[in-house]
């Protein structure tokens, strides 16, 4: 395990998003903005520690100022590898030094800056104890659309992830189903993205008959029958990005009324898809794929959002949910991922990554939203 | 994957912890504990969520009052299903609640509380804002020793994984080393943790010749050859408890130097574990070791401290450093793992986990602290 993501960024990518950072904490009236491990800073850095410990790792980010990454002296020879870290000053500090005195000496007393969800509690209790004049805001809350945007290079990562998850469906619909447990099927779908290159495999739900309509159903010891219905939903992440596709198959031939089912929500998530362009509202989107299902009267089982952005988590604004004004931006990607869900009996759920393009949508996930007969 | 620790403790085991760690926010003067999911909610509840996302899980500990544990809707299910969330009270709150209201209905206004090191800033600047006249303190700092002592179920789960430990080293000695890259020993050790019953591998270092100077170079691309000591530091999680060993080997013959420093490593490993008993101060341990390095003219060669806790994590207090003068205490378990390293030649480090016990100390390792001859 090295610490740094395999994406082919280089020290400008990085830069370029460390001033983009800085620039929107300006405009959001923030004093600056503290990066802990995690998302934020692989995004800003390319810099994952092997370990995240209680050691204080943080990069600095303020407007008019060189970005500094405060860093354990231990790890420092780590931090070095990854590709943005030639970006920022280092400041190292070793064991018996005080790290938030260390970082205090890089802030203004009377700020207020934006510091990652993530971060540990104990960091900000150090901070708001060396430099009891700042406050601090949760990045997320402060600065929503930070990664949603995404640029060529991690467009290209999020397209290499999307046709990885759909060669593992095109595998996994020929395997059969009839007769093997959810858990089964999910290990299959573990191994087939690992094989097409995951490093990271966030999820495999596998959910048949009565399962698929509980929308957080795993997978389990449920032998799968003829006759059912079976929702898959899997991701994980390729070379630092995410893969998120569903697909729901049948075991031999469905009734009529599976087949409405199935087809209401295709036509769900093709409404959704066809309301993505610039400067919709993401609640739009939500709302152009909810109006066909509860067209046809199952709004009542239509229970979750539309959909979630996508980058280097497989989770993360912007959010496809009623509410939310955000207007689409061309490079956002996201989820689109509509589903019916009737207790006791069975669901669908049919998800595409979708990115905006300059006048419309365009699909990260290509496999057929017909569906698709299994054994 | 579930969500609970396969640890054989029962719902009475947690319901004592919880008690036990009130008791210990009382008599510090804290209003109660703030315990986010991480290595305080698995040792308090047994329950791990299968991923920590941004939705608060938290147990509410306070003195005289019943455990609570606020948790998201859709994770209750799993929450449950732990053997020790039987005893608090479950709160759950779906999306679009406001969790940290829930949590503030649960707080005394104005009262002090202990909250885990991990907890996400996030969720502290959440319920600094939904009750401004509370104070927080790092749950390690407020009460560092909470998880020190085990008990003697605790205890046989270390036993365990330190014999799994053990096994592993006395096959790994049988591997040819030289000729093989670091990595591919590194490896081999990490089968091997798996094979005799680790979940989990923290750490596999495998630093030879020069490399081994370095006390945290993990394992690289470095052609391991005759004549090289090699520094063997591997552990990680057996049913929910931690191993640390090191042992140092060599590549053939040693010239008499080098059985000279291993010799020294020994002794000083001896030393400090006869100086483990209750009663005794953490740094007297660390100074027991260091005397014996320090008298052959070695000192400035030790650059670490002699060892740490050990437990549901493989890296807690107690420390055995100069300067923490916390009294031993019998049920203790941490390393005592002296090492002198010699820049640009090589290093020895000799390591075993050790409980305090009535009257002195037991080792948890128990392979040859001689040097180990290998291919």
């Amino acid at each position: 395990m090295t610490g740094s993501t395999p994406a082919p960024f280089t020290a400008d990518d990085y830069r370029a998003r460390m001033e983009r950072a800085a620039r929107a904490a300006a405009e959001a009236g923030l004093a600056g903005l503290l990066v802990a491990p995690g998302p934020d800073l692989v995004w800003l850095t390319g810099y994952a520690p092997p370990a995240v410990t209680e050691r204080l790792t943080l990069l600095v980010l303020a407007p008019g100022r060189d970005p500094v990454l405060v860093v354990p002296a231990l790890e420092a020879p780590d931090a070095e590898k990854a590709a943005g870290t030639v970006v920022p000053a280092l400041r190292d500090w070793t064991d018996g030094d005080d790290p938030y005195a260390a970082t205090a000496a890089l802030l203004d007393a009377s700020g207020r800056y934006g510091i990652s969800d993530n971060a540990w509690a104990m960091h900000l209790l150090g901070l708001q104890q060396a430099l009891p004049g700042t406050s601090y805001a949760s990045l997320t809350e402060a600065l929503p659309m930070l990664r949603a945007v995404k640029d060529a290079s991690e467009l290209a990562l999020l397209e290499a992830a999307g046709a990885a998850a759909d060669a593992a469906f095109e595998e996994i619909r020929k395997v059969p189903f009839g007769g093997r447990r959810e858990r089964e099927i999910a290990a299959d779908l573990a191994d087939l993205l690992r094989r097409f290159g995951h490093s990271q495999v966030d999820f495999t739900i596998v959910a048949s008959g009565p399962n698929g309509a509980d929308p957080h159903h795993e997978a389990g010891d449920r032998v799968i029958g003829r006759g059912d219905m079976v929702v898959l939903d899997f991701g994980g992440l390729r070379d630092g990005y995410g893969s998120d596709t569903s697909r729901t198959v049948h075991v031999g031939e469905p009734t009529d009324e599976e087949r409405r089912v199935h087809d209401l929500v295709r036509e769900a998530q093709e409404a959704g898809f066809r309301a993505v362009r610039p400067g919709v509202a993401c609640q739009e989107v939500d709302r152009a794929a909810r109006a066909v299902i509860a067209g046809a009267g199952h709004g009542e089982r239509f229970v979750h959002r539309t959909g979630h952005g996508i980058g280097v988590t497989t989770h993360e604004p912007p959010y496809l949910v009623e509410g939310e004004p955000q207007p689409l931006v061309p490079g956002m990607c996201f989820s689109v991922e509509p589903g019916v869900y009737l207790p006791g009996r069975f669901g669908v759920r049919i998800e595409d990554i979708v990115t905006v393009t300059e006048d419309g949508g365009r699909r990260l996930n290509n496999t057929t939203r017909e569906m698709v007969i299994v054994d």
